[in-house]
């Protein structure tokens, strides 16, 4: 139902399950009420708009941003959506997400991207959240450059994601590190080019080895514990760009005894999606496939398996998970 | 006496200690051998040249950087001289430094500055280390901009530094916490518009209740211990940076799983002194006034009496203390 | 009245006149429909507003932007609202302006700002459209830095604007140049620090002595016609930026048969007005006072005589010329 | 013959034509003496170094720089190296240059490069001068980003050269405009997306009907005629921005009637080779193939031939033309 004049409501075709929905679902996002739809990635169609949506009418296609901006306050006016004062991530988190058939997404104008009726929609889902996460909290935070040595600790979907845009600034090399080998395959078959397993604990030293000693001009954080945080530490060349993507639930220990004359820069974000325009350029020349990222599908009615299979994901060989409805 | 053909002999006529030189009488810095002259800022005149210095010739007025750059290595060409393969801080550390009649500069070409003849020396024997440090490691990495709120803590010589240098980009607001009421005095007097006194341990709090709940654009940590930088964390405003110029000598708990999702972004840095040719214009040009930082003199004959001043810097009230050589 | 769900009407109680008023009376300006009410600037109180606005009230009261935003479209999510596919410049050009009792603004929610109670009108009113355009496309463009060198060419009340604003980065001198000298005093009271009477056609060879024969970092164009912007070639040091601000009618000269090796930028640009909260959050800690730039007051009754005094702005001394209503 | 104490002789092995080397022939280029031996790019073996340098020895291979850099003066400081006070290009210019067996470097250090034992030598030529021309010149100074819309004008060396380093970021589309049809064959091959032959005057209106209106957001001119900086300036998007890169020998008409309220930044650039070491490592990587250019190969003792092969380019479908020695 509208409860807004800025209100859209979609009937979603496509929608997916995040990492961040298995944490909700373990307790570990308190702002999420009991009985929550979860989910805030989704592609569908408008069938209804409050008077005051102007750029979408009923009918339309759209992709769905998992972060909701209002377009007016001063931290969208500053492109920070993530923080907007009435938005940010809410939904599946403060309101009702998109893993249903229909959902009520707020300031629909700036929330909603259009797309091409013969857009792909398992590719474009995959614009929701992941691709813009993995681009802008790593690589445009992390700043690749053409020729730079980059590193990704975390090779889940949000670390391929960061490893295929990394890709658009064509660094020299791209070392991928995670404790799973099957995962590694993946990330060489998406462009990386060292893979080192970190089970035994010499993952920043083999970085080390691999650079002559120098380390690497980026480390990209995927996976939100101390011990990856660390690793990516311990690997920065001076001047380099440590890149924080992961959802941490603790402190680390900053090793400022070593790195306050290092010249290195420390990011954290969360999200704002305003590549999501450009995302949407490239996807549709072809340029990037994010459509690989999708290893599952099941129906909507099926979703109790969906969560099944992406929980177990290295049993499953999982990487996202769609849900399809109708 | 001349060691390389890239090498100048300066004969010194203005020097001065820094916050450093205390470090390593205590011990703190092993790279340093016993016997060391210590020093590495300076103002002089040239008295010999090596045959590879092509800038500079005898008789000639210079500034000496505190930093010492060969200009060919790969962090020298990306500007990174602090990093220099066969420089960055030496003087006073690995070779002899600037507290002395003489002094040997390598590199003489990339490592000196002209200076004019009418040039106020005991100005731009602030131009060695501590003007660039605070600008450089401070506002630029913390990118002040017009309008922004800023807080320094620390309002020693480089908090003063910052301060001075962060005043070039019109920030709205500049809040300094210290411990010390007559420090943050000076801080009045150098332009802050909000005085803390950190000694009860409330300074985040405050910050955060004159910012109105929103906290700090930026944050520049100018004293080194994790006390300092946990202010610095904890009152960053969404989007914010936290510039740490501190020398640290123990790691410091990083509240990630309250920034993860903050967008903010935290520097270390030693000073490349890549701005000190823009700072010798803007002392020049009259908008800097460098020379209010010192406030005691001695002849370098009477080095220990300086050295005791400054060790005792609060009970002397003193900043930066110079020493004139002739 | 309200047209549009997005609308807000407001009330004026001061506007102004902008060269580009005469420019529409002069017929230069075809968009401009005969009959159209002008003006672009104003500060006023709302009176209603239509059911998509949630940022504004009535009684709110409110700064109006020369530009008009809806906010959603491609060129605002990239923030140049200058070129908004709906809005930009339309007030007093292709829909009533406001030099009136009341005007209706479209897109209220992304095109007002809130003011304090106690703001001053005078000086607010500067930031509808003067401030952000002397700052964004002069200032901003021309990338002024710390110790830079800077030109402005035109000393109105846009060349002023870029003058005051210029100096958020404390260049190390400004030359301003014009045929008036009056105005060129004006200049020194904003703080130009060299002033150049460019009517004998000598003003590029005086900077190039000025500057020792190096040349300026930034250009700022200010009038808009083939002469000035040439003077503005002809002083570039290599590395330069030029920034037009002027509304130019005729093509220009530009030498690249000298400057194809110069390193240099030129720019152009519409104002976008993306520094409006910036420039109240700086007026508002008083370190811009723009409230300078008004010369004469007049009632809105009265805004024939207001034409005339500002159409002879040189005979006048006028400035900024300030319609008061109520 | 060793003049100055940074200079290094170097014997050449590889060294190739630039289409400045026919201007200098007709006599466009009048800094050129009678008898100067021409040539700017080159790869070779040191022979002997003066006692001021220090980081290269006899018998190490070294890439020769277009751009000679005394590493110390305030544009070297600045990385503007094109504006070296006693250097800039001076190879076959000012001083005799690398077409021939033996060339004098001055300022060794700072203006050779090491590379590998193995690398190749026609891939490694390109890095003299066309590589970090068209990269610096076109596509940095453009500003190319994922997802943009970019055009080049032109398809000769430089051309392709700024096609393939545009590459490196990822646009969605490139539009090569040359009057040439085997050349748009060539750029196809290079990564072209869209070819127009501007024989007929029209190539400014195709390229606005293939952006649906909307123009490009980088327009890359690689001519150095005003016909082709017209349609430069005809296909920019608002925001777009025109990098030249043509040497241009007649002024042009800039059209600010039309682009004083468009946003759009034009820009001119003698490289400055600071991207050299980039190159190098993407070479080294293997993600550029510069080799590629090259078309044809001959003796240095058949260089009249060689000349006459480059000057007849089109007849002969010659792109880069190598001379080697030994």
């Amino acid at each position: 139902m509208l409860q807004d004049p800025a209100d859209a409501i979609v009937r979603l075709t496509t929608s997916t399950i995040c990492g961040t929905d298995l944490h909700i679902l373990k307790g570990d996002v308190p702002s999420v009420a009991e009985g929550r739809i979860l989910g805030h990635e989704g592609v569908g169609v408008i069938t209804d708009v409050g008077p005051g949506v102007s750029a979408f009418h009923p009918g339309d296609r759209v992709l769905i941003s998992c972060i909701t901006s209002c377009g007016r306050c001063d931290f969208c006016r500053k492109q920070m959506y993530s923080h907007c004062r009435q938005g940010g991530w809410i939904l599946g988190n403060t309101i009702d997400g998109t893993q249903a058939e229909y959902v009520r997404i707020p300031h629909a104008d700036t929330s909603l991207y259009a797309i091409p009726a013969d857009g792909d929609e398992e590719a474009l889902v995959m614009l929701s959240d992941i691709l813009p996460t993995g681009f802008e909290c790593g690589v445009i935070n992390g700043q690749v450059h053409p020729g730079d040595t980059v590193a990704i600790v975390g090779a889940g979907p949000i670390g391929l994601a960061a490893l295929m845009t990394a890709q658009f600034y064509s660094p020299a090399s791209i070392i991928v590190i995670d404790i799973d080998d099957k995962r590694l395959d993946v990330a060489k078959a998406f462009g990386a080019t060292t893979l080192i397993n970190s089970t035994d604990g010499g993952a920043a030293q083999r970085v080390m080895d691999v650079t002559a000693g120098q380390g690497v001009d980026v480390a990209i954080e995927a996976v939100g514990v101390p011990a990856t945080f660390d690793i990516c530490q311990a690997i920065l060349a001076p001047g380099g760009r440590l890149a924080n993507v992961g959802v941490h639930g603790a402190p680390v220990a900053l090793h400022l005894e070593k790195l306050w004359d290092r010249n290195i820069t420390i990011t954290t974000r969360l999200v704002d999606t305003t590549t999501t325009p450009m995302l949407l350029k490239v996807v549709s020349s072809g340029r990037l496939q994010p459509r690989t990222l999708v290893t599952h599908r099941f129906a909507l009615d099926d979703i109790m398996q969906a969560y099944d299979t992406f929980e177990h994901a290295a049993r499953e060989g999982a990487l996202k998970v769609v849900l399809r409805n109708g």
